[in-house]
């Protein structure tokens, strides 16, 4: 199972952060064919919110296929306006089975055509914005995730967590993501 | 307020960029002196565990003066060989006012001398590993984290999350980390 995070310059760190360790750590645990990893525009170093400095995994030129599309949420105002990155999600999504976003990352996929009028979440304080931007989205507020057939979407920050343990449990079981979330002394929302 | 975060091969993802998105957001929100930052032996990238490559901000032979010192955990086995990072622990550890540990950071911290006969705590898997290697310490189980004089040390990988809140709740107030904790949508366990 490849999944890809894609990362850029103001992401939020706990929005890519935390899904890797949760799927890491479900690899970590006996979920051996998880492969994680991070992508962005090109190899060059991202700098996410705070001064955070990443090396991505891959390029949007250059990666593995991805059954499992994560893409996260910060200061993505820049992301909104950049076509190749549009283009590539519109490429790359039709081919994975799923599609996930954390926080205001819902932006992008609704940007780039896939989030239609699905059931959707994102930061709280993104809610009322989201719905202005594309009145066709059914935008739900206070709930962790929502999912919309081959959409998960999270709400902010340290939601995308516990979306990543509900996807963990979908794939590989409960027990699993249970001991994951054990091992990370997490206190899992397990209910969206 | 300086605040050091000492990363390494093979630390937890978490054990670092939880708290570095709980000072960062803090600052965000209005804590303008803080400023944070991943230290590590050398400027070369750091592969944290599972494959996830950071740039540190600075070595050890040069970064700013640190008020807040964070030692990490993760694979810490290799660290505890490492006489240039003892002895930096030794050295900038009575020079910061205060001195935390996430998961098994700890163990870094008691192997340097720094703690002795604190009461502290660790990863719930690692608790009597800590015991018997170093007998003087009290070694406390089932707490998010443990304050002992100038030393905090918490429990594994979420639960540096908390303890970062309770030091922002510490110096910036309670309402200040109840924000920054709504802020990430996070469900801060605010007692130890």
């Amino acid at each position: 199972m490849n999944i890809g995070i894609y990362i850029y310059d103001q992401a939020e760190v706990l929005d890519f952060s935390g899904p890797f360790e949760v799927f890491s750590t479900a690899k970590r645990l006996g979920a051996q064919d998880i492969n994680v990893f991070l992508i962005s525009e090109s190899l060059e170093p991202v700098t996410a919110r705070g001064g955070f400095k990443i090396l991505p995994d891959y390029s949007l030129d250059n990666h593995p296929q991805i059954d499992l599309l994560v893409v996260v949420g910060g200061v993505h105002t820049n992301e909104m306006h950049k076509s190749n990155l549009l283009n590539w999600l519109t490429s790359v999504a039709p081919l994975a089975s799923e599609v996930a976003s954390v926080c205001t990352g819902a932006f992008l996929l609704a940007k780039a055509g896939l989030l239609k009028d699905e059931k959707v979440t994102t930061h709280w304080e993104d809610i009322s914005e989201l719905k202005s931007a594309f009145p066709n989205l059914q935008v739900v507020n206070n709930q962790r995730w929502v999912t919309s057939g081959k959409f998960t979407t999270s709400g902010g920050i340290s939601a995308g967590i516990d979306m990543s343990l509900h996807l963990v449990s979908k794939h590989y079981g409960f027990e699993q993501a249970r001991t994951v979330a054990r091992q990370m002394e997490y206190n899992w929302q397990k209910t969206a």
